[in-house]
């Protein structure tokens, strides 16, 4: 049913976008760049994308009519978060053009549809896995995996959040309990030495980029900051990043997540359809930053140049750190970012500071 | 009347725009990264910052109710476009902060005010000026300045539009009928090395922060490139910024334009109190640009540091200059960025290209 676009699309035409958080937000602002007009389809009044946009539409992701009418109002249809519920990213299909599209977002959604795509059809490395139903898969796939290993809840994990790490066969019972006996995936921990990431784009004509690679350390299973470049070279993370955008037939940006072993080597540890919190830095590395490179990519447009002038530090604001903006507000070489939310609640994002790291020019863009 | 704010406005607070063009759009765009709202109050519908704002006011500028329930929506107003009807700007001061100032605005609207207040307020270099009411006075007044010399209408003159050069005494009656026989100033024509412009801030607390000299070239009186940093030492353009903004009671950014003679000398042509054409090219430069700056600065906010990393020269895509888009969106250390316009005519900016040029570090930020 889904018509197809590969021509560009003109300015002032509308993106819609699913979600109403501060990567909708920050979309909407590098769609405007380009003169594009956007409508934000959010559940929740006021949100921080719909502060930001031309149109806005108020309801639930369920209400399949309104996502159609939301979806014939736009020229194209994106998404900033990868739990849009199946059916929703179907009538949105159906009303206009979606990207990514919901194979993407399927295969996103289902930690066993990914991993399984991943191995077996971008073929890139990942952890040993194993799909688990019902406690007795899971005492026998820690016979296969061995421990240390991690249960985590097929869909809707985020944050940490759903993951549970097993040290011996005393954990089986609470583990299952505590993720609360649903459809999960086993995994082989991996004693990484870093964890990294890499934010790379697909055009409609097949064209890729791909910023450096990202090193990211989180706080409290939070992200706390992302530097680029990291150290070492992006080659292979790059090269992954490829295989993966190019078997999805992949429209948009996407954010991969790997472990970095001692060794160097790379396994991916998942993968985001949509801009991600470890590319916030691009905003002010001197280049067409990842919001702007996502709205070239599903309109259409050439991806254009992003070359990194300088190296960057992003610091997310989580919670009651917003209370020190003024601080940052006056730091050289700092751009704050804020979201526009009201309450500071724990473990809410509220923003983030970019902060100019210099790099010799010759390590900037490997 | 009106209540007076020191204290920095909180995130989250609402920011009134008076108009709807390109600036209000590029300055609800930079409220946003410091999570404010904006309103913006525009007698179109959907207008180029409409389009990339929270809440909307669809009215005249003549209706008082409307702007007075605007303003009190809103925690401070700002205004894009310099030619706000005084009892507007009135109206909107009763019911919120005006920032810049009703007197800026009455300063800036009127060009025999404008000079005067120059001159021997300010004590910055004008041309030589006459203030004309009748051709009578024109007559008179040409004998004082000389030829040749320039009749400008004293209001609402904008890209060289309300302008006539005198260059002999065979012009007067034709020039007095093409400006349509209204209040005027006769000015002594400068016979000008180059046009340079200056952007600079003052903060509630008195900061004043200015980016380094820019030149422009304008193509059929309207402005087609602005390069930054200028040739040349900005002390001097500097010194006068402060002069004026410190003499205005100045809270926001304000563009001053000046003729740079053959000596070195500059010549105020002209200021306006808002945010400038000419100041584009910062949104590419690595450092806050000129629409955070104004946010902040009517804010109260800190105005954070604006030095740049490398130089930029912007270029205005007037009229059909747009449909090159696709080529401009491939260009290496280019950022293109359009308004939302629906259509081409001739003379209307519809967006501007910025590249970035590469000038010693020493000669960045004089």
């Amino acid at each position: 049913m889904s018509r197809e676009m590969f021509s560009p699309l003109a300015t002032g035409s509308t993106i819609g976008i699913l979600g109403g958080g501060q990567l909708g937000r920050m979309l909407s602002a590098a769609a405007s760049r380009l003169g594009f007009k956007t409508h934000i389809y959010c559940p929740e009044v006021g949100s921080p994308a719909a502060q930001l946009a031309a149109y806005e539409t108020v309801a639930p992701y369920e209400d399949l009519d309104s996502v159609r009418d939301f979806a014939e109002s736009c020229d194209v249809v994106t998404y900033e978060f990868e739990n849009v519920p199946e059916f929703t990213a179907k009538a949105a299909a159906v009303g206009s053009i979606l990207r990514p599209g919901p194979k993407a977002l399927a295969t996103a959604q289902d930690r066993i549809a990914e991993k399984t795509f991943l191995k077996n059809t971008a073929k890139v490395p990942v952890a040993p896995f194993e799909q688990i139903d019902t406690i007795f898969d899971l005492k026998r796939a820690v016979k296969v995996i061995g421990y240390p290993c991690v249960l985590k809840t097929r869909r809707f994990g985020y944050d940490g959040k759903g993951q549970y790490v097993l040290k011996g066969e005393d954990d089986i019972a609470m583990a299952w309990e505590t993720l609360g006996e649903q459809p999960s995936i086993l995994e082989g921990f991996i004693a990484f030495k870093r964890e990294v990431s890499i934010i790379a784009a697909r055009g409609v004509n097949g064209e890729i980029a791909s910023y450096p690679l990202i090193e990211n350390v989180h706080k409290n299973h939070i992200l706390h900051t992302s530097t680029a470049p990291a150290d070492g070279h992006s080659g292979k993370a790059k090269a992954f990043a490829r295989y993966i955008l190019k078997e999805l037939n992949y429209f948009g940006v996407m954010g991969i997540e790997f472990f970095q072993m001692e060794s160097g080597d790379l396994i991916v540890n998942e993968i985001a359809p949509r801009v991600h919190n470890s590319g916030h830095w691009t905003q002010n590395a001197g280049c067409i930053d990842q919001f702007e490179l996502h709205i070239r990519a599903i309109t259409g447009w050439p991806l254009g140049h992003i070359q990194l002038k300088h190296g960057v530090q992003m610091t997310n604001l989580i919670g009651r750190d917003i209370e020190n903006w003024d601080t940052h507000a006056r730091e050289p070489d700092s751009f704050l970012h804020l979201y526009g939310k009201k309450e500071p609640k724990p473990g809410r994002k509220m923003g983030h500071v970019n902060r100019i790291i210099y790099v010799p020019r010759g390590q900037l863009n490997k």
